[in-house]
């Protein structure tokens, strides 16, 4: 059989394609390990069905949307699915989309994106067009790859997205000299650190902050999800994680509290002991000059699902992180407020001998946070 | 006679004062010493004569305005003026604006605001008024505050408008430890600068920044006004002042060429010679601790007719303005990069021991200039 041809959405596809991602963002608390993915049902130019994924483990979008269907009484045979993400083709917690939509009898796919796992991309439409179904795509891919940018960049490079929260004043200080920082930014600053933390399968500080402040950090003040019908849906909680290479968390650290896992370098029997007995998971990974391996520690990560990483630490490991390269998001909370250059810096250690070396960036998204600005940037890799 | 009652503009008044408004924007790099004012002259719902103020010692907008309705062959009698300013009553390089429209029979004058100096607000709307002219005001005054924010304040409290101007990058560094700073923003935020140079009347540098990058500080780049008939209008260069207390400026330095103000506490006769020889004058204030005092530095400026002053200095005065409380409106440029927290910051001496000491600012206005963010905020006083 000639393999066919992956067709061009059209401009009609496009209003149904929005409407998949809208529904998509719905699961950006809840689908941990998993991807984002909405999917609508349209047949003769009507709605007749949709769906979002919901958490991992659980129904797909696809099956979510002809459930949908089935609820509201509409025949789907002969309909177009608009899904966010190429339908699945294996067999993991769940059977594959690919052949809920063949034996459901839809007629055609419009998918926002391929597969971004280059093992399987492309899979999944040629299952659909080998049972005769019509495909398109993309449609809406940066929209789609946006949505979901840890686990496309989990599914490519076996790294999470790292995105990397600061907050101080407008000439760049978390601290006055002598440590005093409470309260730089403004609440509506702070809520919205949290609703970016609530979407991160897993939160990085270091153990200085850990010693120096005792954080929690945890999710706090963001709205429950429900899922599509109506129930109350529980997000996932951040995995927290502690890089500590030498095993200096007190076993009474906040951050503890529900279990966390720290990163360490260190084998030291004791101390690991106390510190798995408080409920703390450890894990030994290669280090540089007796410090963790940044890069190692995001590649466990990446191991166990994680899709973005949310780092809210103090100057020195930020700076660690952006002095290897390995921030792709830069998460600033600026207040209308100078604090002076003897004021402490966010990010040490980068120790800068030319402007060559300069972290170069790019803006994002720049916007008021109450009083506060609150900018986005990313690395130009 | 029973002093009469300025009334309130109409709905159908804010057209026409948003017109004139625009007109006074022509003046921004041109009047010098006066305000920024615009003038439309209207009747029977037409527009028939508009200006704006071109120059100090020059014709004012009422006037202008006046002659272009002459040029255009209208009739000006009866007709209602709307002024982005409160026509004078005063004579001072020309005759009172008040007598002209009252010459003319204009019978509505609609004013945006009043004179801001408190010793003469109301006089030009009471002559009117005695001549039998209806007044109405205000409107769109605090767009009209706003186009005249130096003279406002240089009217009401003697002394002039602050901005000042820092740019670097997103961690608020402005060079590397090792002094390198060229170029950390881009050519777009250079050439916004300059148009923030153009509109002041007055340049602040400090010694420090004139020995180590000999900036010339003047105005380039930034096209050329026209006048309203047509004829090109030469900007006002602002005056470079260096604040420099022990005299330290090479008589060789490029702010000097073309004429700079010197401000000092040292009355040295050898180094006052030398650099009154090379085109400096030289103005000695009142000091603290050896150093310029910043305040008395600005009325000098304000006695000289400057409105609103450009700061574009290192990180030592910089941070001398912002101690004193003397700034009014910050202008940052930051480039989309982070040097770290060993490179040079922005404002040095602030010595904050609690936050409560934070200087307290509030956004107005951020948007992108090419790659860089531009961010302007003001002091909240």
């Amino acid at each position: 059989m000639p393999e066919a041809t992956i067709q061009m959405p059209t401009a009609a596809d496009a209003a149904w394609m929005a409407r998949a991602l809208q529904l998509a963002i719905h699961g950006l608390y809840t689908t941990g390990v998993n991807p984002r993915v909405g999917c609508v049902l349209v047949k003769d130019n009507q709605l007749i069905g949709e769906g979002w994924h919901e958490r991992a483990g659980e129904a797909h979008a696809e099956v979510m949307a002809l459930r949908d269907a089935e609820r509201r009484g509409h025949d789907v045979k002969g309909a177009t699915a608009y899904v966010t993400l190429e339908p699945c083709a294996h067999h993991g917690k769940t059977p594959p989309c690919a052949e809920a939509l063949i034996n459901a009898g839809i007629s055609r796919v419009v998918a926002a994106m391929a597969d971004p796992n280059p093992l399987v991309a492309g899979k999944g439409f040629a299952l659909l067009q080998a049972a005769g179904i019509a495909v398109a795509a993309p449609l809406m891919a940066a929209e789609a790859e946006a949505l979901n940018v840890g686990f496309v960049k989990r599914m490519r490079l076996g790294l999470p997205w790292v995105r990397l929260k600061m907050a101080g004043s407008l000439d760049g200080r978390s601290a006055l000299a002598n440590g005093q920082s409470q309260w730089i930014t403004g609440p509506e600053a702070r809520a919205d650190g949290h609703r970016f933390r609530a979407r991160a399968q897993a939160i990085i500080t270091g153990v200085g902050t850990v010693v120096a402040d005792d954080p929690q950090l945890t999710v706090r003040g963001v709205d429950a999800p429900t899922g599509q019908t109506g129930q109350p849906l529980p997000r996932i909680a951040p995995l927290r994680v502690v890089v500590d290479s030498q095993l200096r968390t007190p076993t009474s650290a906040n951050i503890l509290r529900g279990g966390g896992l720290i990163a360490t370098a260190s084998v030291d029997p004791i101390k690991t002991a106390a510190l798995q007995a408080a409920g703390a998971e450890i894990v030994v990974l290669p280090s540089v000059d007796g410090r963790v391996d940044l890069d190692a520690l995001l590649r466990h990560l990446a191991q166990r699902g994680t899709n973005e990483v949310h780092v809210e630490a103090g100057a020195q490991l930020s700076g660690s992180f952006i002095k290897a390269d390995l921030v792709d998001e830069l998460l600033l909370y600026m207040a209308p407020t100078l604090l002076g250059s003897d004021a402490r810096g966010w990010f040490d250690g980068l120790n800068l001998m030319t402007l060559d070396q300069k972290v170069l960036l790019q803006f994002q998204d720049v916007r008021m946070v109450g009083p506060d600005l609150r900018i986005i940037a990313r690395a130009v890799k």
